[in-house]
C-alpha cells in the first residue's frame, strides 16, 4: 500500500487530511508525522511544512516530497535529504486565485492611500487627503518573479485597469506586459514602476535583494507589496525607506520572523500594512487534490509542474 | 461678458480655479462667491458645493447650476431657486475612474477581510483566519444605482472577476450582469448578493433605504460598501447588524454629519474601515474641463447630460 506522511497543520488538523484522503484516494495510506509506530522505511511521499532536518534524509524509501506551500525554502533549508528526489512546489489554481485577489486589493490600497485612513481611524481622526489619487491606470506596478503565482497576478492587474510590468530570471512573454529579465534590466525596470511587487522565490540569489537603494529608484508615489518571502526585503532598508518617505507605502504579508514579533517596528511603522501571513493559502481539499494529482502522476512516471530545480535554487 | 461665480473649496482653492477657467475659458468672468462687489444680476452660472439657502434664488438672471459633486441633495435642500434652471451634477471621466477604483479597493477588503487585519495590527496582534476566504469569482456583489458611476462600478467589478449584480429605480442593461429594478425586484436582489455596493442618489425615496432587515437578507460572508450618502443607510441599524454579526463588514466613506464626530461609535464599530469621504473626487482641472464644457453647451443650447429632474429627485 502507498504511504503518505503528513506534516501539515498539526495533530489537530490530521483527521481532516485522513478524510480528505480517504474520500479522494482511497487506496493511500495517511500517517501522522510524529506517529512513533510508523517505520520509516513504509514511506512513499511526505508532505510537509518545515519539517526537522535530518527527518527526510531518514525515510530510506521517499519517493517525493510535496511542500503543502508554494514556497520550498522550509525544506530546502535541510541539505541532509537526495536531491535525487522530486520536490513538488504547491501551485493549483485556488492558490494562484487567492495571491491574484489579495495582490489587487494590496495594490488598490496603495494606490487609495489606504495606509493613511487605516492610521486617522485607529486616531479616530478625519483627515484630508494630500493629494488626488492616480487613477489605476495611471500607475505603474512592476512584478518581480513571473513564475506561476507571478504570471496569475499580472494577469489579473491588467485585467483590472493597471498599467502592468514584470521582471524575472528568465525571459518571458505575457499579453499586455512588458516583460524585462536578468540581472543587467533590473535596474531599468524598476526606474519604471511605481509599486513593486515581489513574487520571487526565496534562494541565496534573492535574499535580501530589496534595498534602500532598490527602492529609492521607484516612481513617486512608490509602493511596496511582499508577498514571498521575508528575507528577501532587507527590514531595516525598508523601515529606512519608510521613515524617510522615499517609500510612500507598504503591504506585508510574510517577514524575517512568523509570527511578526510583538515589539517589531514594522506593526507600526508609517503608512505599513500587516496582514499575518494570508495572501494565499488554499483550502485543504483544494491542496489534497493537487497532492493526489501530483502522486498519481508520479505513480505512472509522468513529469509533474512545480518541481523544485537545485541548480536554480526553487 | 458671461460671468461664473463660484463656491467650492473657498477662498485659498479660488486662485487654482480662477487660473483653470482662465486657461481653458479665457472668455469667462470668474468671480468668488462672497465678493462684495459683485452685483447678483451679473452671475449667469454658479458652481457650488452647499450654497446658503436662498442665495441661489437671489440671482435673477441664472441660467445654470452647476454641482462640484456628484450628488446634488446639497443644492436641493433649498427650495427657493427656480427649478426651471436646470442643475446639473458632476460625472465626467476621472469621477468614474475614482469611484471604480475606490469599490474594487473596497469590495477587496471585505473580501479578504481587512477590517480584521487592521484591528489586529493596531493591537500588534499575529492573528490567524477563522476560514478560507472566497474567491473574486465565489463572491456576488450588488450595485445598487445604475446611474454613471454604477454602470461604470458594474464593469470594473466584472472585468477584475467579481460576480455582479444590479438594482435600480428603472430598467437597464449592463453586459455581465445581472440586473433587477424596482422595488418588486429589492428583496429577490438583496438576497443574491454578499455585498452591497450604495450608489443611490439622496432623495426622499432613498433615505433611510439601507435597514438592519434589509442587511439580515444578504448570503453570508455579507458586507456593505457605502460611496453614495450617509442618510441613506440608518446608522443605527447598522450598527446593530455589525454588533451582532449578521453583517460581517462594512467599508464607510459618506456619513450622516461629515466630517464624522469624533465620539461616534463607527470610528471604532466591529470590522469597520472608515475612510474620509475620498471614493472619488476629480481633480480641479477635470471639474474644470466638464464645466467649461457645460456652459459651452448650454450657450449653444444643446442639451447637457447628468441633469437634475425635479419628479425624480436626482
Amino acid at each position: 500500500m502507498t504511504c503518505l506522511v503528513v506534516r501539515a497543520g498539526g495533530s489537530r488538523v490530521f483527521p481532516h487530511w485522513k478524510a480528505l484522503f480517504a474520500e479522494l484516494m482511497p487506496e493511500l495510506e495517511v500517517r501522522e508525522w510524529d506517529d512513533p509506530t510508523l517505520d520509516p522505511a513504509r514511506i512513499d511521499y511526505a508532505l510537509v511544512w518545515q519539517p526537522e532536518p535530518g527527518r527526510l534524509a531518514a525515510m530510506p524509501n521517499l519517493r517525493a516530497i510535496l511542500s503543502v506551500a508554494a514556497g520550498v525554502e522550509h525544506v530546502v533549508c535541510d541539505p541532509s535529504w537526495s536531491r535525487a528526489i522530486p520536490l513538488i512546489r504547491m501551485g493549483e489554481e485556488e492558490t494562484r486565485g487567492q495571491m491574484a485577489d489579495y495582490v489587487l486589493w494590496a495594490v488598490l490600497s496603495l494606490l487609495r492611500d489606504a495606509p493613511r485612513w487605516q492610521a486617522a481611524q485607529a486616531a479616530g481622526q478625519w483627515v484630508r487627503r494630500e493629494r488626488p489619487p492616480l487613477l489605476s491606470s495611471e500607475m505603474r506596478v512592476g512584478i518581480m518573479g513571473l513564475g506561476s503565482l507571478g504570471r496569475a497576478v499580472a494577469r489579473r492587474l491588467t485585467a483590472a485597469g493597471f498599467d502592468v510590468l514584470g521582471w524575472s530570471r528568465t525571459e518571458h512573454t505575457i499579453e499586455g506586459v512588458s516583460c524585462f529579465w536578468g540581472e543587467s534590466q533590473r535596474a531599468a525596470f524598476v526606474a519604471e514602476c511605481h509599486v513593486l511587487v515581489c513574487l520571487l522565490p526565496e534562494t541565496e540569489q534573492t535574499r535580501g535583494l530589496i534595498t534602500y537603494e532598490l527602492l529609492e529608484q521607484l516612481r513617486q508615489p512608490s509602493g511596496l507589496v511582499n508577498v514571498a518571502r521575508g528575507p528577501i526585503v532587507v527590514e531595516a532598508d525598508l523601515l529606512r525607506a519608510l521613515e524617510e518617505g522615499i517609500l510612500h507605502g507598504a503591504v506585508l504579508d510574510v517577514f524575517d520572523h512568523e509570527p511578526l514579533p510583538s515589539d517589531s517596528r514594522l506593526w507600526h511603522a508609517p503608512r505599513v500594512m500587516v496582514t499575518p501571513h494570508v495572501a494565499s493559502e488554499a483550502s485543504r481539499p483544494a491542496r489534497a487534490r493537487q497532492v493526489v494529482q501530483t502522486i498519481r502522476a508520479l505513480e505512472r512516471g509522468e513529469a509533474v509542474p512545480l518541481r523544485y530545480d537545485p541548480a536554480l535554487g526553487y
